[in-house]
């Protein structure tokens, strides 16, 4: 894992920590920022380890750094402190990450740890811990400011002044006495009001808010679209209960996205440049397998014809060339489709009109990329037929690559699969078969005329 | 344009316009989101679009929606509004959003615009201007609250509430009488603190900024990492000139992430679900007649080998499968690189250890792939020297994919050129140049044993 760059800082850190300069890696670990000391964690050995673990304890940025590692180093970072440590930091951090922290102990662990602590962050964590982790309530966070709709300017600031501080505050949310969202004031807006309004009187009425079965996705691209801070969740009586803040919906947007990327690749999103040679053997393996499966399902498809080959081996020549151009259209659609349904441009009820659109580009491009090929193809070998039929082989695997191009993604959309997962395997095998039984097929039927 | 998905504010807008149920309409549009709005510009005939920004002009919501329109939208948008309408947006939204708009007017027209605004205005764009868009300074807004260290809290507020309302704070940031950034605080922080103490003894000293010059990438991430609401800029000699705010830095993470994907499938980030047939054809035709001349360049590897096929046409069948293996197992080296380079996890100095890595990885998928396909051709053909050769072939091709998977994108960027683009069509040429090579060069050499 010793891969990633680092900045100055975090050099300064490493190189003090390796000459045992512990009071001056001290002084620098104490100004830096918590992203940037929870990457330090890869680099230590397990002794350095429980130096820095104490250092940041000392230094009170435990909770931060502990919500800034990385999934894989969580567990062991667990593993090295004490049970009271850990409650302390359970106790500190907000309910939503420490629901994300609690399943990594195991099953009984994290009944035992929750029994320990305070009844209000028990409730808390409890009432997180049963949402789905991939929706609006399995990342939200219960830590926000409501206030109700019937006092005035300044008895809200009153109030907060009594509160404890929290360390953000994105909104000040307003409730009705059923405890329903009904309205949104910037703190800059409630400060600035006029001191004997109430908040119904300043508020911004009806506020963009989400409920806790919608997927994280949706959530996110809200507060993407509409540019927000954080977005409200409700119960289904239109309860307040929660905020995604927009710290957490970049990352499921940045997720989401390298996760498509990698779906389309045949990779998990476990995966870094840095993760080990096994690790990533491993991970890789079983798509390259599901490959090898169907690139022997296209050589069978080509043994059908391997008379047809013998008779004519230029066939064996250019035939990849089907293939290949294909597959590249193929993708191209398919990714276009994999994207527009990622970011919400279109649903499954157009789809029709997607798959027809991408058929006709298919068609053209057959057209324009086919007429090159065949133009090749005779200056090559000065055979007529042979440019023909690469001709229309080729505008026919380009429909192929648009119709299932545009439709896979779709059709697993419909049924709830992700769209990425898998799809690229099921276009490329049709554009492979496809390709090979036309153009094969066609010298076949026309071989009299084709032979030289 | 007519593909995307709408909601229900959206849909029954749409249709209150289609039957001229003009003041309903109205009713509809005035409680709706601006980015809303701007995506049912797409659906509106030439007449429609006229009432339409007649409406939003009425409603005040024409800076907001002018700011969420599609690019390809903004230029016609502006053509169907007065100059005097014109100035009016230009004087009412933010400088940086001001400064997006002016270049669609062509330079002439731009400059004779930018005389008519207010000086204020004139100056704040015109800096703007001078900074390439894709830089830190090129996506800043210069509007922000910037307030004197040694002021105190309470004279901080008073002062606040004079300032006319601007529509969100992010941060107060703390200047020296030099107009250098020394700290950061909150509105709240700064609300909350004791009414006598000074700005430099509440502030957080030291906050994290950027340089004008940095990529708009390294801005966004520092955002993203830090969990910050906004990242102030400074100039060379660190004085704060503008920041650049969460809302913009996701729509820089999620573009350059749908950029990645575009790019390896050759596609440009134009190009939607939604776009045209013609358009389409005319965005990925080029890419695919690269792909052609790279497919005919494997074309003529194969046709070196023409005599051996002749004599064993079984080769001929089995070749695509080396091919494929070693394009699959290449594209996902390629995109874990591409991937860990955009998200700032590697850099160029390590480098050859990420190709090293990569070579192992694919010298074991390469045994395990290669091994079962071995099995599976011996068991197909009978032939031992066969499944040998296909053994060696998949393993030198997958070594070959983790090579060129790992050192294009690296080289790219090496020469600050995008890892994403173009380098499938390197990686894919290799392979299948590669693969085609090992597995009908050993056959040539072998081929007295290999034939039954």
């Amino acid at each position: 894992m010793a891969n990633k760059s680092l900045n100055k800082a975090q050099e300064a850190l490493l190189r003090l920590i390796r000459v045992h300069a512990y009071s001056s890696a001290f002084n620098v670990l104490y100004k830096m920022q918590p992203a940037d000391l929870a990457l330090i964690f890869n680099y230590l050995t397990n002794a350095e380890k429980e130096w820095f673990i104490k250092s940041i304890i000392k230094n009170r940025k435990l909770p931060e750094v502990i919500s800034e590692l990385e999934e894989e180093n969580t567990a062991q970072f667990l593993s090295l402190i004490t049970e009271t440590e850990l409650i302390d930091i359970l106790e500190t951090i907000h309910p939503d990450d420490a629901a994300d922290l609690l399943p990594l102990l195991g099953v009984e662990k994290q009944q035992e740890i929750l029994q320990k602590l305070s009844k209000p962050q028990q409730r808390a964590i409890s009432q997180l811990l049963g949402f789905a982790p991939d929706t609006a309530g399995g990342i939200m966070t219960t830590d926000f400011l409501a206030l109700p709709e019937t006092i005035t300017s300044s008895q809200a600031i009153t109030a907060l002044k009594k509160i404890e501080e929290k360390p953000e505050v994105f909104y000040v949310y307003v409730i009705d006495e059923h405890q329903q969202l009904v309205g949104v004031l910037s703190f800059k807006e409630l400060v600035m009001a006029q001191k004997d309004k109430k908040l119904n009187e300043i508020m911004h009425p009806d506020p963009i808010c989400i409920e806790t079965n919608k997927s994280q996705e949706e959530a996110s691209s809200d507060i993407a679209k509409y540019n927000l801070l954080a977005l409200p969740v409700i119960d289904e009586n239109h309860r307040l209960i929660g905020q995604i803040t927009v710290d957490d919906a970049i990352d499921v947007l940045v997720e989401g996205a390298t996760e498509d990327i990698y779906h389309l690749a045949g990779l998990g999103k476990e995966e870094h440049a840095a993760t080990s040679t096994l690790t990533s053997t491993k991970l890789r393996s079983p798509w390259l397998l599901v490959n090898l499966a169907t690139a022997i399902l296209a050589a069978y498809t080509i043994s059908l014809f391997e008379e047809t080959i013998a008779q004519y081996v230029v066939l064996a020549i250019l035939m990849p060339i089907v293939a290949s151009m294909g597959g590249n259209a193929g993708t191209q659609s398919l990714v276009v489709v994999v994207r527009s349904l990622a970011l919400g441009e279109i649903g499954w009820r157009v789809g029709l009109k997607v798959v027809f659109k991408e058929i006709r580009v298919g068609l053209l491009n057959g057209i324009i990329t086919g007429l090159a090929m065949g133009f090749i193809a005779y200056l090559w070998y000065q055979n007529l037929t042979l440019a023909l039929i690469i001709v229309a082989a080729m505008i026919a695997n380009l429909i192929i690559a648009g119709l299932f191009g545009a439709a896979v993604p779709l059709i697993l959309r419909k049924f709830n699969l992700d769209p990425a997962l898998g799809s690229s395997i099921f276009v490329t095998t049709a554009t492979d078969v496809g390709g090979f039984i036309i153009f094969l097929g066609l010298a076949t039927l026309l071989i009299k005329v084709l032979l030289p």
